[in-house]
């Protein structure tokens, strides 16, 4: 049988504490509480995701993929609003004691994660419950000079709307590690499958979009739910309409790929979740300087449509007919 | 059948929201995350704590009193650090679409909860998860002034220990909740029970205390896994030992009453879960001057032993021999 971890005290300090080794104010994970001394200048930028097995990720996922997960979730609803991440706290929850070699890959992977993002966990809270599954529920905290979260609720009129990156691979790679026998998109190359797998199993969180969207967007959000229902958030918050070309929504090659064969595979750019790419609205007047800017930070920006006075999304197809989708994307709840 | 909430929107807009509304910086729960201007010359100060049906309350209890538990365990931590609540973030997730009456009674509680504590929700993150017991997680964020936060791990030699309230009621309120028969405890009056029930069901964290402990305390912690295994953590955590009296520990009138009967319902008090009271450290030439100033914010504490230079912690009868514990508080883990 693997060796497992029985204590709390062992766990913490043994996998978890040297995650907060760079951060004086976690006290090596040994007080009740972290202090955080807010950087002069700052607002903190604060946001709650839990995933849990079965739910956010398959129940046999690598503990890699599960911590990297975990962070990114949180970490891409920073970014999208301009913000730097600075810090996190982690409430884990285990149905049996963890083995020893599931924890140091899991505290590794969120290791490599913290410094990708360059983060540290602070604080957190650790639980054990019989024949519940593995949940992991993280706070992260960001900061951004003062007044300057970009938020959802501000879109204007005639603002141009931008995604990042392309769109649907994420829902893709989710069929595909639900039929690992390859059964569906025949043909497929294994390049596309190992790409779109990525894609769904470890989010890239745009971190390096956050200085540019500060200085440009008038509102943004991350994609975790599919385009249409999280720009229909958008679009409600900003109490605006939008109009979309769905021609215009960008595809990987591996996504334009199948979607040769597959039509309506074009719809997953719409209603598939798990991007985590960026939704902005940019004034007019300062998309060419936008784009070229995030051209520097080295991320695609696609213009895809505009924001209109009056309320609800329309989808336009090559011929100005009006898309229909068959689900407006994923709701976790 | 009951009526449900079947969308999250209706969830977050019509119970969460007005948790919410106190707080600039939510923005009405209609953005991906909420900004947090910390106040100048303060230092935040965060803490994570679980609750989960079935584990740290019942599955059949009352939406009011989970509700309560669930932002009390948070603000007895920042309280014992001698923090004022600030905020909190949220993570609820339910096993099924939760009742109307059912989610009123919760929101109410933890209005109630929140004005109490002077706090404000500011985000958070919902889900449903079929056949997941329903479980609630806070980040809950306080300030202190800058450097003050009071810590686990600074303790003295010649530190004289306190502890606040009585101990070991909440651990005789669970075993009545466990066996509403009323075998336990037979002859107990009604007030006792009901006390003791209340002692468990709705914990009363201190804050009265946060600017007494800033001031006069060397160390402090909250106690929530009994007080010889939190003492001992504290003992750890300063490199010190301690050495109290069993005598000395504080019971109320009922846990007394009990004890006459049952004299091992004494160690509940060394080993019983669930208190919520603080356990301080503060320098002997400073005790009086403490015992006064607590009792101005109306709380008693008191004197249970002290801190020694040698590791480990001694509890002492009253003729001065060692009293072995059967088991060292609740583990969670």
């Amino acid at each position: 049988m693997a060796k497992t971890i029985v204590s709390e005290e062992d766990l913490i300090q043994q996998y978890l504490a040297p995650l907060a080794a760079g951060y004086p104010g976690a006290f090596g994970l040994k007080d009740d509480c972290a202090v955080l001394q807010p950087p002069a200048g700052h607002d903190l930028v604060l946001t709650t995701d839990a995933v849990v097995a079965g739910v956010h990720f398959f129940a046999d996922e690598t503990p890699e993929n599960i911590a990297w997960r975990a962070l990114a979730v949180n970490i891409s609803d920073l970014a999208a609003k301009g913000a730097s991440p600075h810090a996190y706290m982690m409430a884990l929850s285990f149905p049996d004691a963890p083995a020893t070699d599931w924890m140091m890959r899991f505290s590794s992977s969120l290791k490599e994660a913290q410094e990708h993002f360059r983060l540290n966990l602070i604080g957190g809270d650790t639980d054990r419950r019989a024949s519940v599954p593995l949940s992991i529920t993280i706070t992260a905290i960001g900061t951004v000079p003062e007044g300057k979260m970009v938020r959802r609720s501000t879109s204007r009129v005639g603002d141009r709307l931008f995604v990042s990156g392309t769109l649907g691979d994420a829902a893709l790679g989710l069929v595909l590690r639900r039929n690992a026998d390859a059964k569906r998109f025949p043909g497929l190359s294994n390049e596309d499958r190992a790409f779109l797998l990525e894609r769904y199993l470890r989010p890239s969180p745009r971190v390096e979009l956050s200085a540019v969207l500060m200085e440009y967007a008038n509102a943004a959000m991350d994609l975790s739910d599919g385009l249409a229902k999280d720009l229909g958030r958008m679009c409600k918050a900003s109490e605006k309409g939008a109009i979309i070309e769905i021609d215009a929504l960008p595809l990987s090659s591996a996504a334009a790929r199948i979607a040769e064969a597959t039509p309506e595979v074009r719809t997953m750019a719409l209603s598939g979740g798990d991007d985590y790419e960026v939704l902005c609205s940019v004034p007019a007047a300062k998309a060419e300087a936008f784009v070229e800017a995030v051209l520097d930070v080295g991320v695609d920006m696609t213009d895809i449509g505009e924001i209109v006075a009056q309320g609800g999304l329309s989808i336009k197809d090559a011929s100005g007919g009006d898309v229909v989708l068959p689900k407006s994307g994923y709701d976790h709840f």
